[in-house]
């Protein structure tokens, strides 16, 4: 059984020694293990195989590291996930293919949209689609429509792909470290709306994408990874928006897969990634 | 003879057909031309090939194009230019090699620096260094010795090489678009002091510099050329000034080679590159 | 109507003034135009806005240029395509998205597979799949049948979305300059089969894909575009075929963009593109 | 005291806890540690802080992991380097650079060239020049000549920057693992003379440079680093050879710092770095 182990907590010498002790007397396997050290904190992640009682282990390491560790043990599984989307296809499509393929290493229990434009290509793939508009609603009544939804879901995150409404902060604290984002631009450049648009007034020679955790202030919640694409005079903002569209699902897709296969600590609203 | 047309003008029908008419009856040969247009402007940018004389020439298009039509033919020859630096020697470092190894399209008539601390290096190429200290006097006094010292030079362009010390409005507007700058990040983002710094309190995964000419809007300036760099969370502030100094004088080399081969428009703060 | 003119001829002289002067004269707008000169030959693109008669202007044209200058005008319109896949649906499904969101400028008419595990997919596209094994059969055989089965198409191009087949020499040039394919490395490293095995006995840093037309030597056609992907000591072969699934599709991607755009030549096994 | 421990040997269960229970025992702080599993080979390095005994220290972990480990304990210091050049000098005048402003991790002692075209640049940074011709020798011969000149030196690496001559399997067999080329290709792409003229024929839209290990093979030793630079049909392969030098430069600076640092181990000929 493979199992992923994440230990966060403040540095101290022999941190290492401990933790493999515990390891080796329990007669894990190490397959891999990464550790990092910044800002006084100290931060772990092996992948373990084995047979052992999960809370046992955790209680021993607890015990050695101190009740004040953060201690997660991941089992490698498939996450559940529920995509939220508006009326671009091209990272949905993306996911869906993925997931279609099983190369997502997630199910995507629904698609939640605030238009239906999304709505035949989701169905395709047998897949449920919400549409709740948000027309005639305050932020507040639409998101109470969609946490009612998500009810019936059970789901380990929420995947905004394309989604063209900013979340109230109850939202978001609600699922705080759940929700992952595709910003269309370079952050911290361009925050906020139609970012193309301000780099073709800008006049940047470079364009990107960036996948965040979403927390409270906009655009600025913890960045998992970006790319960039080099344009020219050439472009128009649409022409930006068009290319743009490749480096957006490639760096979500590669986001995600850094998410769900357990890598990410997130500290001080910065990303550890193994 | 080989030479640089530039021309610039409000769009109309016809344009290419009736400047290459011009060029054809001076029997010049076009070795490359490149046309742009936007936002309701005509660039064209041709090398020429022929023996003719300049202000014939010049005053044929005017005529066929009108007279607001800006109109530039410049001679395939080496630059001059004086290259302003701090207490970094990466980017200044770079530019002596290639002026030494005859690959830098211009001469280095002379180095400025606020710091004495690059004249041992400067000097070993023979090139002249001046050190105009900024300690106890005023922008403006400082400036006054700067433009003074430039007095004995005659120089296209100046390259501020790592040069750590804002110009104020008067020197800039004094030589506008004439001042070419390495700004240690991807503009826009990480405007001003300490853009490193910035970038890891950010918790980016990408860092870059940007070459751009310099406007009284501090990093503002048209933008030439921009390159980055990936990181991980594993680099201090330190780590990707170290890491980006190789960005920094590959984009500020780049960014040489475009102006001093006469290929850039500036118009409405953005560049035009051919 | 907006049309693509493309000219191919020897190099000389004035050409683009007599190609301007008869645009000109048929009232034509150059909505923009790419010239390039290399190896004595003269290649010339230009998007052009206007209503005139097809026959007359290439005729006016041929009289100017000569009989032997390789002129084609290219209506703008979407091309018609027939996509060639095996089993994997990483590049397949990317095009059926973009075909299904019309960002693809072609019409798939149909998908031709020498396995039947992509039909599923395929068909939830409302998009006509043929299963022609291979099994059993030479490649003559197979051939003979794949060519059976395009007859009932009218069809621009043949794009190889991963077909997992040498084409036959016969097949190749029935079809010359009109097959697209994707390798799974930076051409000219790794030719042939496994190049992701290949390239991990070779212990290289960087993996790529490679666009290109596809003529008589394996591997060996003209290029019409690259990207690359950085790797490291931990990525086994199936980790490097993993992360290469997203340059694979973008490339590929990309490629037919600038096919489908009629912006390029080919000519000594290079591409000019404009 | 800051040291580096290198540590390769089969993998077995329960090493990590080995190495770390020998650490903690010898009261050494780990900085920062990485391990890699691969190919049934386990390899590991660790930054260690504290003072200990470096004989008594490598034997305590040799009784642990059995006498066929292979147990590098290396000190924090600049290495001593000779370095070896043609004509060109992108390369060398980076690596003078960097070293005379204290950023490379290395002294150079002497410089070598068959030609003397560099040495005027050298001895401005008051470096040993020693100008050893081929002309009219055999290899042999010549290189009979670089052994006795280096013989003065005590030196680490030899760095050969674009020495444009092929060193027989003696004198790379006499430097295992200590010389360290700069190829202008992305290896395995045109190994041999002329990588950009081979680029231009086969007309990529990629090239690149290598950094790698030396081995009897020309072009093929252990790959250290590689980059690549995106090109277009405008480039001639003299473009390209321009266009090359600074990814050259930053790609055999970026090699020297992993090899400097002592980040390396070599294993079937590839690199594993960390």
């Amino acid at each position: 059984m493979v199992r992923v182990l994440k230990i966060c907590t403040q540095d101290q010498k022999g941190l290492i020694y401990k933790i493999s002790d515990v390891i080796f007397k329990y007669h894990i396997n190490i397959v891999k293990n990464d550790e990092f050290v910044g800002e006084g904190m100290f931060f772990f992640r092996a992948i373990l195989e084995g047979d052992f009682k999960k809370e046992a282990f955790i209680q021993t390491l607890k015990v050695v590291l101190g009740q004040e560790a953060l201690i997660e043990l991941c089992e490698k599984r498939k996450k559940n996930i529920v995509v939220f989307a508006t009326k671009e296809s091209h990272c949905l499509g993306d996911l869906l293919i993925r997931h279609y393929s099983n190369e997502l290493q997630a199910d995507i229990k629904a698609v939640i949209s605030n238009h239906d434009v999304l709505k035949g290509l989701v169905e395709k793939f047998n897949i449920a689609y919400h549409h709740i508009s948000a027309q005639d609603l305050s932020r507040e009544e639409q998101e109470k429509q969609v946490l009612e939804c998500l009810k019936q879901y059970q789901f380990d995150y929420l995947i905004l792909a394309k989604y063209m409404r900013i979340l109230s902060p109850d939202f978001v604290e609600h699922f705080e470290g759940k929700i992952i984002n595709i910003h269309h631009s370079f952050l911290p450049a361009f925050i906020g709306a139609n970012p193309y648009k301000q780099a073709f007034e800008r006049g940047v020679k470079i364009i990107g994408a960036t996948a965040h955790f979403v927390n409270n202030n906009l655009d600025e919640g913890p960045i998992i990874t970006q790319a960039v694409l080099s344009i020219n005079h050439e472009y128009t903002w649409q022409d930006m928006q068009q290319a743009g569209r490749n480096i957006e699902k490639d760096v979500l897709s590669k986001a995600l897969d850094l998410v769900f296969e357990d890598r990410i600590f997130i500290h001080n609203n910065k990303t550890i990634i193994f």
